[in-house]
């Protein structure tokens, strides 16, 4: 296949499938916001709100009506998609109304009327509450959401040498450990609202990302991102600090070769697709195919009894870090892998019968549970790489001269 | 093979496997307590100390010292096996030391020296804290040991509206549950450490345990335990009222067995192995064996992706109420699945080669992670278990004129 086959898949599944099958079965009519519970056919099995993925929907929306033009659907008079401008706003609504405590931080879940069940435990919320309002301010112009969009992300950097707070089970001192999660997502948060920060914020913050992730939570011995590291950045012998996330690793490479690309370092781009090339080597089931979900770096049992299962967003991920990977620096590599996980994945993820993806497979790759959507699946990983993916194979039809696929 | 057959394999495996296993492997002599994170040979992968886990192998030797006589090994003066009460001590030092937080309240977990890694927020360690040293102070008459359980104790009666205080992420008042696992644990408890209670405040607990467990937690229409319930006992249509443990429950129903023998209760009795064989049936895998570890009571897909995985404890505490039930009230059924569930375990989790027995199946019976001792698995279900039966399997040996096997 030509690297315009793929590109057509992969816009199909996004404007034919994917988000209309959310459009279709995840608006609560009633109350507000999302159902994101939905079963294979799409029906709701459980109405609890998680802001995570409230927010999320709102972002993935926001961002096409953002980018694409009317390529399908209902047209506003810029030629944008009005429906999925709707869709973020209806989300929006309700968060604004419900997601967030006194303090201003986001809570973790609310009841599906809005009632708050989960405190403000997980700075993640807050994360993806930053990135929904963002993308909503730039395709509103609203000044409102824009608000929401700033003062959350400075409350996430004044909570971010603690971020569980008094949550926290940790006793403080005897093992401290820090979670390449947040500077992962902080840099990325730091694209997403650009238009709000001041250009040193922005510079300043991914200067800060690139060096954490690239040298600090990247073992050169290991030759592997470590998902907890001490304070100073050594290696902690412990569960927490053996423990591996590949598809976290591999995820964290495409943010990073986009930045590369930004300022044009070839180096730092070459370093970020040896660590996709490398990290996805370590990982993939040799036995089974797929990509492993955790590891322990010195290869003891894992404490996630859920380490060998196959994650929709671990391959989806990976997709996107192997095609830009390819892009920016011809790596053969990138390419070989991304039609070998392009078709493990379309074979196993994708459901022809009811749409959208399953979630969770067996190591073997058998559907573990039938759900579209659940506590931590919603509309965002799936309709992100679907669209990333389709740009970037756009992108390589246009330039075949530059590298032969 | 007949009782008597079994009887012989249980206790061989205990005492010539499983114990020797954990003295050979678990002491750390260097600092005190007992690794528990052994590998597939027995090797030390990690050292954390989990609170949880010391007090249980504590239990367990003294229980083992307390209940039995020189069946082999170096004796005491009365017959006992000091070998094994040293091991108990050798763990209550450690525990005595650095277990517990200025409050009195049971640290989660301490490094291998001691310091405290993971606050109080776990009140079951406090559970078998109190189990830990009630025994020891039955095997040695130490005064010190006894007062540690009757405060511990007490320490868990006032935390019980509220085990996880400051930790507990719920938002106060708008969806308040309450789960199983505490009024079923507080009623073991409670006998654990009769020689320290007033009778009254034991009967009382007993009686209140057995309304919780059997009136409240069981859902009458559904013919099941719910692992969670609102506080007047209604069903909670959530994640968590949905959810069914039924290895939980099947072990809750051996501790109503014996109250029931306690009383002689024969409608109790009845009762308890009637649960016990329906959750049995409905947690059975038909496809590939072995029991469920988590199913939701409306089929819906749970949130604990480890759902159908096979875990050693869920069979072991079956295997003991299957044999309770039919030595209690001869119901031919429980002898039936004994033998069945019998060659299920003794056919997957053992390890013939290093000893002791594998705690993680997947839903085929592979072995998952292939450890003997983590986070979770430390010496108790296993030895505990093998215990039970061996005992209930001797005495349907000397009483085969009741129930011909």
């Amino acid at each position: 296949m030509t690297p315009q086959h793929y590109a057509r898949q992969y816009r199909n599944a996004l404007l034919n499938d994917v988000t209309p099958f959310w459009q279709r079965h995840s608006v609560d009519h009633e109350h507000g916001g999302f159902f994101t519970c939905l079963d294979r056919q799409g029906h709701v099995y459980d109405t609890d709100k998680f802001v995570w993925l409230q927010a999320r929907q709102v972002w993935t929306f926001a961002m096409l009506y953002n980018r694409l033009g009317q390529e399908s659907g209902e047209a506003t008079s810029q030629g944008r998609r009005a429906d999925w401008l709707a869709m973020a706003q209806y989300g929006a609504d309700f968060l604004e109304k419900y997601g967030r405590a006194e303090d201003g931080n986001w809570y973790f879940s609310l009841t599906r009327e809005g009632r708050p069940l989960v405190q403000p435990y997980n700075i993640f919320s807050d994360c993806f509450a930053t990135m929904a309002f963002g993308q909503l301010s730039i395709a509103t112009g609203r000044d409102a959401y824009a608000h929401i969009a700033k003062m959350t992300f400075e409350g996430i950097l004044a909570r971010q040498e603690n971020p569980k707070g008094q949550w926290s089970k940790a006793v403080a001192g005897t093992r401290p450990l820090k979670n390449f999660a947040l500077p992962m997502i902080l840099c990325n948060l730091a694209l997403e609202i650009e238009h709000l920060l001041d250009r040193d914020q922005v510079d300043q913050t991914i200067e800060t990302c690139i060096h954490e992730v690239m040298d600090v939570f990247y073992d050169a011995d290991l030759g592997l991102i470590r998902e907890n590291v001490t304070p100073d950045g050594q290696v902690s012998d412990s569960f927490e600090g053996r423990l591996l996330n590949p598809g976290h690793a591999i995820e964290a490479m495409w943010f990073i070769m986009d930045l590369a690309a930004r300022r044009d370092d070839r180096a730092l781009m070459e370093r970020a697709v040896k660590i996709t090339l490398d990290t996805l080597n370590y990982a993939w089931d040799k036995e089974y195919g797929g990509i492993l979900y955790f590891m322990d770096a010195d290869g003891h049992p894992p404490q996630q009894l859920e380490w060998d299962q196959k994650l929709w967003w671990v391959h989806v991920e990976t997709l996107i870090s192997l095609l830009k990977g390819y892009h920016l620096t011809g790596n053969q590599q990138c390419w070989d892998w991304f039609v070998r996980l392009h078709d493990y994945t379309w074979s196993h993820f994708p459901d022809p019968t009811h749409g959208e993806w399953y979630g969770y497979l067996n190591r073997r790759g058998e559907v573990l549970l039938p759900l579209k959507g659940g506590k931590w699946k919603g509309c965002y990983h799936v309709p992100r790489g679907l669209y990333q993916c389709w740009q970037v194979l756009e992108r390589l039809s246009a330039n075949k001269q530059l590298h032969t696929v």
